[in-house]
């Protein structure tokens, strides 16, 4: 279980932070149960509200006439997630997995006999654990939205959705969390560089490919045409929500506040997670204001992103300054990342697959650097296997709506914008149309 | 007192929820009092930030003449509630109501001296308990700005909101909350599906009425025209906010959080809380497909919220799928009211009524379906009689404010806007006129 | 340190609430240790979400030509805060300050030997205390970033920010908080009226004056011409996220929550912060219908915001009624204030002055109005020291800036607005142009 996972990370980054030598015999008194119990919801309500910032951030980078489309794909995402996990992805995920490939199929339901009769033994409630991991899976979802909008339709995105959440995650979760293979082996992902943002990654990466580019954005002779989001600071104001809700992501994955040690993990991940998204942000900043003499803002928050993303695998054992670095490499991997998938005509809205997949693959990788636990190639071999999976079976999953329910929207629809076609409203339908307004 | 209104529940939850049998004796620790206090303030602050996603939802909805309005309208209702709810509101609800009609008349100040001497049978910090129930008065009037948005002059919705927050809400709750004579028949209403959403429902149908419609909304040939709200990304976060907020407010509704039991019922309550919202808006968005081919972006929003406000009586005894179902419900009610409140003519500017007042009384009514400690006439009592009060006095009040204050603004302000009129002010003042812009 | 202070200033809050005596014995357990460190990690988050209040807000205030620079210096500052307040800040604010003047110089890092080895009198673990006290830092220099915008220079406000961050704000802030000078002559500043508000808005006062006024404010002949901010709903948000983020600002500055007594005080103190800011709000409405007829939008956001700033010096020892007076003096004095400082022909683009430095003196000066244990004396000692030591250290910073990096951008960058010129984008490429759109 991840719990587990997490006593092993905890036991290592008591040998990179100084001098630490926990009190092996944690509590599981009443106490401890509750206060673990309500780091679970308080710290998932943080990552719930990452959905929020998932949705203003793309809505703040699509064009007008996609808006209100890619906030109802947030938000329907949020719930389709919410819904699936219940029906499929948490036991798929956490139950007699075994160091196996999956768990097992099946409802899931809270049970707490065992608390009510006076045995804390279990560590926290139940439904907790459940609310704190079913918001991991709308995060993972929420990754492939913005990579893929402006022309998928919306049903064909929400099928997606349900594989997504309900299958590919959970499966994948597994393996590193639920006590699967790659546990077994020594695999490290804290917070989920690889198998929550990477997993999303890969997802998005495959769609992009086989929903193609949208029109205009790549022309024959290999000009980039861009294309600038409508609406700057609802895209920072998604970046400050997720900057937020990642104290919930990374600190709460510490899955325990019952005692000193867990607090003092629980804090040194918050500050690392802070300082690693103040590194790639200002090492993002000062690459662009090197390459191109000018800072443009959506490149500096994906710097923010990015930097957090790189944190996540490991956030609990780096000193301060390294995670600096390590959130540094990732603001310096997204500013180089972007034009690289633009050279490959992979069109990314928002610059997921830079953030996200780069950023995560980099961030796994980069947890032996502070943590002797963690083997640089069982990291690797967790990196590609997931990467493998989800490759493949998102792609299948892609290509099954493609040829059933239909993915991409017809280039009539695609150029009147889908918020009219496919909602019959307009996101904005008052404000005329400016420089950029005849797209 | 909504403590022991919640221990009842706590009880009934448990014969729902599988084979829970919590120790009886409730700590009295200082630890308990700590972190039912901790929980409170939480909770509390989540709430309050509901607040903030009322305002956003209807700047999002109104056309942008108006925007700058019920953006003032949203906070200053938020003001207006924090200080009546200290002058009059909290001793009204809550001080020696004895299985009565209201409270007393009093400032509310707050009284720990006992557990500064060590006895913390309290259970928590007064301020806390004062701050918790504060921010449900503010809930209660921002179900109201919505509804009548668009017509009503500032200080009319503000003499609106003194009387709500100070008088009409704090009566009514204190017959469920307080200890009134309905919680003495055994009402239940967990967080407030009626004490709160339907409350602020019936104040918000009686002001629609007596102010009437907006212009140009219902012809005389009994079409209806379609206005199209001004800010889709802004409804959305809006929508968000207040998913997140209502975290808050059914978990923090537990009441406590000093006992593994109640950290296991604040648990079910939030992962209930949010599959019911999951349900409402997945129901809502099938059935907009099915009737209009097409998913309308703001009644996918309100099958959200309707799937919130429809648990919100009874977030503690359903299992998961029930709740998926309760909220399910709330989507669909939702769908096929807005339009039913069209033929009657009633000009919901946001859909609140549709909403709150709806799916208020349906997650009243559904509480007996999962809880054997209610009793469906008794939840019929308890709706009706507050919706009886609640319709009276707030058209008592609101026909005193027309024919004082004021109450709707003239036919020239209407047509010119709120905020230039009334405010002196443009909410985007650089922004051309698109496609609706001339109305 | 602060903690030291807090305990004093706690005292002193026994004496004007009624009646409590709080056991002296204050608990070293783990558990209180637990709940002092969840307590800044959840208050820290609440805060860092100020930032983004502060983001908004602004983005709000500004024009549309403006609107990405000022996303991009929002989010940048706080990036520089993380890891300034890292490199030098923090231990230049607490490190063997001793009475004196400043702390010492080096690399922050968290030690927890002591808990690790089963003793837990440090209080709470070390990074939770660097968290909570950083995004204070951020805060401060939030304040500077509305004041001059529309014609700062992107890198030399960062250059100015990282002098801020690093040493103005550390070395005045160990005057008070850190152990020095002023907290030994008994200077109190619950959450840092004086410590981050005023001392925010003098560095914010010398920078407007420096850098003059934007281009057609000021008429030679006096008038002023008023130039609208471009999205009131942001402002508005901006401000709802700032009320919230005060509940962690005033909240956790109580730093502990390991006693019945914490847990009172931090709900004295969050009831208060709530009812100044709504004294400071219906304040300032009221007045603004008197003077002018019309209630101004962006002057009730100040007037809720200038109530938050005047409660925070001293938010523990004020009774309600007493709170709600503080904070609508707050909001009388920035209704007052604004057109003084257009007077002066000082530009403050957002009303930072009126709201940060002139309600944090009045909030500092206030403190003995409720407080036994402050002098009026040693307050004004204080607010002058302060005010004096950031006029001249910021002055020379700003002057330094001014003839190396450069700090103001020309006429036609002025003219044409600072994204197309200094981030080579549009924050809202595709809306045209309004009323105000040829500004």
């Amino acid at each position: 279980m991840k719990k587990a996972l997490s006593l092993i990370l905890a036991a290592a980054g008591l040998l990179a932070l100084p001098a630490l030598a926990l009190a092996e015999d944690v509590p599981t008194s009443e106490v401890a149960y509750v206060l673990n119990t309500f780091s679970f919801l308080v710290n998932g309500v943080l990552v719930m509200w990452m959905a929020a910032g998932f949705g203003m951030l793309e809505s703040g980078l699509v064009r007008t006439k996609n808006v209100a489309t890619i906030c109802l794909k947030n938000i329907a995402l949020f719930g389709v997630a919410g819904i699936l996990f219940y029906l499929v992805g948490y036991n798929l995920m956490y139950a007699g997995v075994d160091g196996g490939f999956m768990g097992t199929f099946g409802l899931w339901g809270p049970d707490d006999a065992a608390a009510a009769g006076g045995d804390f033994s279990a560590g926290y409630a139940a439904s907790s654990d459940w609310f704190f991991q079913m918001v991991f899976c709308g995060a993972a979802c929420s990754v492939v939205s913005g990579c893929v909008a402006e022309r998928i339709k919306l049903w064909g995105f929400i099928a997606f959705c349900v594989i997504m959440t309900g299958i590919i995650y959970p499966i994948q979760g597994s393996w590193g969390w639920g006590g699967g293979w790659l546990s077994e082996m020594g695999f490290l992902d804290f917070a989920g560089s690889t198998l929550v943002h990477s997993a999303g990654g890969w997802a998005a990466l495959t769609g992009a490919i086989i929903l193609g580019a949208r029109k205009g954005k790549y022309a024959a002779d290999g000009r980039v045409t861009p294309i600038p989001g409508s609406n700057m600071p609802l895209a920072t104001l998604g970046t400050f929500i997720l900057w937020m809700g990642w104290f919930g992501f990374n600190g709460g994955s510490v899955l325990a506040l019952g005692t000193a040690g867990d607090s003092i993990s629980m804090s040194n991940v918050m500050a690392n997670t802070n300082l690693a998204a103040c590194g790639g942000m200002i090492a993002a900043m000062i690459l662009l204001q090197i390459l191109y003499k000018k800072v443009d803002l959506t490149m500096a928050l994906n710097g923010a992103l990015a930097g957090l993303v790189s944190i996540t695998a490991g956030p609990d054992t780096p000193t301060p300054g390294v995670a600096v670095l390590i959130g540094g490499v990732g603001g310096i991997l997204v500013v180089l990342a972007v034009p690289l998938f633009d050279k490959l005509k992979i069109d990314d809205v928002v610059g997921a697959l830079s953030v996200h997949l780069v950023c995560g693959i980099w961030g796994t990788l980069a947890v032996p650097l502070t943590n002797d636990e963690a083997s640089f190639v069982t990291q690797l071999i967790g990196v590609a296997s997931i990467g493998g999976f989800v490759v493949v079976t998102s792609a299948l999953t892609w290509l099954l709506i493609k040829y059933t329910v239909g993915l991409r929207v017809s280039e009539e629809e695609e150029h009147r914008g889908c918020d009219t076609t496919e909602l019959g409203l307009e996101a904005y339908p008052e404000f005329g149309r400016g420089s950029q307004g005849l797209r």
